[in-house]
């Protein structure tokens, strides 16, 4: 009986260790560098162009993390039914469509309902007025709040085990940690590795500039 | 050979079953309402004369969900050595010792570093100039960014199986959601049940004055 109770014993345990996460394909060991976004724009040339002069170019601040963006000198007010937000700063190189990310906090002082929202899905989003120097554009949608997202090459998929379009939880080891769910990841040759939240988020969890976050599981997304 | 397997296979889903939470003991069960603070912040009755005149009382503007609580019409201005916030709701009744609450975001218009705090503990937390209609008030301490926190009476404790100064991590079921850790539960016999976080942990986590939040499991602290 003993033999018999030591082999199941040992069958239990094969079990129970068979639940748990294998250390080297373990994602959480990987620690990504993050980067807080303020809200900001992107602009359609067409929509600089009415805000700014025929023929305006961005002037370049600094680049930032992901190859080929770079924040920008130039500012615009973005102004909702019940109220605007002055020194909105515009992110460069112009894009396709013009895209307004601002806070969950600032959707009361605008009035206006915004959603957390990938970049560049944009159907359905509410619209916004912008005004610059030299005019103003009535934007009828583009208006998001960032969904929280992990930009990385598809080789740094492969060492976490994710891909283009999964979403996964990642951990916060601050004082005001936890565990933050539907983070989407991000896949391209043209990436640099950084998980992206916004101010609150980042002041929610007690992130700053330095901080580290991990992948804790996913989930395929279709 | 069948027999003992079957025996086995019984062995190892009850050992699998041991690892998981009953049911009847899951606190995760009981769903508690979210209360949203935006700063604010509560003064002692000197500081209350000093700002707004001698034998000033305030004026309640509606009651908050913990018992004796509430919301005043006045306002002060908090001034910190970069910058200077306005509009400041004042709480009452006056309590021992002045207590301004900001949001971390504010920590760099005020040009203050502020830490997640409970209620109360405030030595060694950053000062700040309180500004009212009849004078003013140069706070040596009392700055916080509110910890997060649960209000209970003792007997809600003993439902979810906590108890004053238990530290826990709360479950959020929102698009934004996740688990928040480190929330304290305060528990006494003037309590109303309800999960407190700030402006920007609420925005983070798509929280609203409708939200119910879980417990997950927690700690003894000390």
């Amino acid at each position: 009986m003993d033999q018999k109770y030591e082999a199941i014993y040992k069958l239990v345990l094969e079990a129970l260790q068979a639940g748990q996460p294998k250390k080297e394909e373990d994602a959480g060991t990987f620690e990504i560098p993050v980067g807080i976004s303020n809200r900001h724009l992107h602009l359609s040339q067409e929509d600089l162009e009415t805000l700014f002069g025929a023929g305006y170019s961005l002037s370049k601040v600094k680049d930032l993390s992901q190859p080929g963006q770079y924040a920008c000198e130039e500012t615009v007010t973005i102004r909702g039914p019940k109220g605007e937000i002055e020194n909105v700063r515009i992110l460069g190189p112009p894009r396709d469509s013009t895209q307004v990310e601002i806070l969950a906090g600032d959707c009361f002082k605008l009035g206006i309902k915004a959603f957390a929202r990938l970049s560049g899905e944009l159907a359905g989003t509410p619209g916004i007025a912008i005004i610059g120097p030299k005019g103003r554009v009535q934007a009828k949608e583009g208006v998001i709040i960032a969904q929280r997202h992990i930009h990385m090459t598809p080789d740094d998929g492969k060492r976490f085990g994710v891909r283009d379009g999964d979403v996964v939880s990642i951990e916060i080891d601050e004082l005001r940690g936890g565990i933050l769910k539907n983070v989407a990841i991000r896949a391209n040759k043209a990436s640099a590795l950084e998980c992206h939240v916004d101010a609150e988020e980042a002041n929610a969890m007690s992130l700053n500039s330095l901080s580290k976050i991990k992948i804790l599981g996913g989930k395929r997304n279709g």
